[in-house]
């Protein structure tokens, strides 16, 4: 007896190897170690920087770059995905590819001040293209102005007091008195507009975006107390243009309150990974896979106290758990709190490095790193094999 | 079904965690991942550095501490261990406690001059203990004297040339022309002295311990023909003493020739593992362990392309395969060629570290990074239970 069928399902490991590359390398260990086994791949994305790229890649289509207004108003190059296969049709934007936290230089990171303009002309670019679907990817993101920035350039004007009109940041939101929608593009309303974030992310409130996530994108204390009036204010005038209550919907704070503001041109939110995993993206079912498999192997870059809390290997977890399949899990590092994996259902773990070496050198050798700690993983459940037939109990 | 009994039995990790604590440490981990289980330890030692007092720590025995003569002339501080329980009687000195490489500095690693005068200054230590036994661990030397340095210091004398007597180091042995044994120690003749080497190590030709271990030691081509020379010349003189051929004696040459000079004072030269692994010695059975464990786990500083060759793990894993029992095994770091240790029967390995990090935060680390990786392994071989089994599939 050994493994028949093994799912590779893993997450990219970031700024290293995109989800393809880790599925590729964590099926040539396994085919090592168990060279007859079916071993199906999932390269799998979380709606974080590379997810539109990957996915362009895993259905067989195209990426289209894109030219827009960084977060802190640079030129940065992103680019829309265009999805091939049985997703035809739909687009896919990472919205940290064009206001991501790796676009802030780390001397201006003020959130009070970044912008997602960027996400608005991906969003144009996306039309152009002719596409009936488009979801934006949240995840990373260096802005919190709740997606301003993106309906400015969509067309819709931000007024102020006296009938001023605002500029970017979210700053400028503390003083917003209406959103005028009537300069929107109008093709936005003939397309699906899907925002696929962290559905437990709020716009407002003490769980609300500004006082969850501005500390990480650089605010003071002090801005940490704007954001918050912004916030509220905010919320007040979209509900006002649109009728949909943002303040406390699930999802709205996600990718610094993008969702609050997209939902304002007819967007609606979902869990990231009801979206990402979803068959007619991907052309090929995960649950499915899970559920033909004796073993699902899954990996991200580091596993640590937050992966429990809606990363990859949680959700493949949650997934394998629920179809009584055993999970394993590979990481470049195991950090701080790794062991709470356990908990989720990961039966095991193991980090790709062989000894004490850099983080240059592990990055730089990441996929044989990969394959070799992944036929070791195998080699020891097969291990385990041995001792439960007891075959050479009986010789 | 679960693991219900499982041998621990490592080596040492050199300069960080001896046998005992490594042993130690992967108990830990094992009873993390299966508290249930019987978790049996057998720290092991192959007659390198700190083999003779964690042999005294495993018996409940005893170090005297020796100082002596070092390779280089200046006192080191050495010891001897007295053994405890079953063993009592026995005395164990490691020969690089007097006569390591680590003893010899960078700048000063000349194998025609360094000697093992200290060596034979610890067994005068032993015999004053009244010891029955003394066993003489091989390994790690920075010697190449051919055990001369050690006779000297026990009572005999070199004769060169004219009658005049020869001094020190491996250089004045191509001179020699008799080997006087008159005023050796008389007590040797009541002990049985046992020299616990690599029994593949020859003092003589081609494979000799000139050619194959004098570089490492430091040698320049120029002085490993001189050692060629002098070892040929020695082996000549202990012969015409003692009456044993010692050129091509299997283990003659263990120690940088350690192994011929004891032989001419009566000791016998033995498989380090047949005398380290011996029940009589360490009071415990590591057959007997290895038949009545489900799993084995061994362990080492390092695993590569060297470990086939003589090491702890490589012994462990014969015997295992012997009995059929599956093996596993840790290391600190899986150096290059570390997947030789699959052909010699070892399941999985998997390396402590988990992540990049620096040498020395993995050695500060050592203790809980064995256990955690000890608990992930086990884990790991409980998967092939749950796949093997199928539970899922009834369920």
């Amino acid at each position: 007896m050994t493994l028949t069928r093994v799912l590779v399902a893993p997450s990219g490991f970031k700024e290293c190897l995109d989800t393809t590359e880790v599925a590729a390398a964590i099926a040539r260990g396994v085919h090592r170690a168990v060279p007859d086994a079916v071993v199906d791949r999932m390269p799998l994305v979380d709606g974080g920087e590379g997810s539109a790229a990957a996915l362009a890649a895993a259905t067989g289509g195209s990426v289209v770059p894109v030219e827009v207004t960084g977060p802190v108003g640079d030129p940065v190059r992103a680019h829309v995905a265009l999805l091939g296969g049985s997703a035809a049709g739909t687009a896919v934007v990472d919205m940290a590819s064009a206001a991501g936290l790796s676009l802030v230089p780390a001397d201006r990171r003020d959130p009070t001040r970044t912008t997602t303009a960027g996400v608005g002309e991906l969003l144009l670019a996306a039309l152009d293209t002719g596409c009936r679907r488009i979801v934006v990817g949240c995840g990373d993101s260096g802005t919190s102005d709740g997606g301003a920035g993106a309906l400015q350039a969509l067309g819709a004007r931000l007024v102020g007091p006296h009938g001023r009109e605002l500029g970017r940041g979210a700053a400028a939101l503390a003083d917003v008195v209406e959103l005028d929608l009537s300069g929107v593009d109008p093709r936005l309303a003939d397309v699906e507009l899907v925002v696929a974030g962290n559905t437990t992310n709020l716009l407002t409130g003490p769980h609300g975006v500004a006082r969850v996530f501005g500390p990480q994108k650089g605010a003071t204390p002090e801005q940490v107390e704007l954001l918050v009036t912004a916030m509220d204010r905010w919320a007040r005038v979209v509900e006002r243009a649109c009728g949909t209550e943002v303040a406390v919907l699930p999802g709205a704070g996600a990718s610094g309150g993008l969702g609050a503001g997209l939902v304002a041109v007819g967007a609606t939110i979902a869990c990231r990974f009801d979206v990402f995993l979803d068959d007619a993206l991907t052309g090929q079912s995960l649950d499915e896979l899970i559920a033909a498999a004796d073993l699902v192997i899954t990996a991200e870059g580091q596993l640590d106290a937050q992966t429990p809390h809606g990363k990859v290997p949680a959700e493949v977890a949650r997934r394998c758990r629920a179809a009584g399949v055993p999970v394993v899990a590979l990481a470049g590092t195991l950090g701080e709190g790794w062991e709470s994996v356990h908990g989720m259902g990961v039966a095991a773990v193991s980090s790709i490095v062989t000894g004490p070496m850099s983080l240059r050198r592990a990055m730089a050798d990441a996929a044989p790193l990969v394959s070799a700690a992944a036929e070791s993983l195998v080699r020891a459940v097969l291990v385990g094999f041995d001792v439960q037939t007891g075959g050479r109990r009986a010789a």
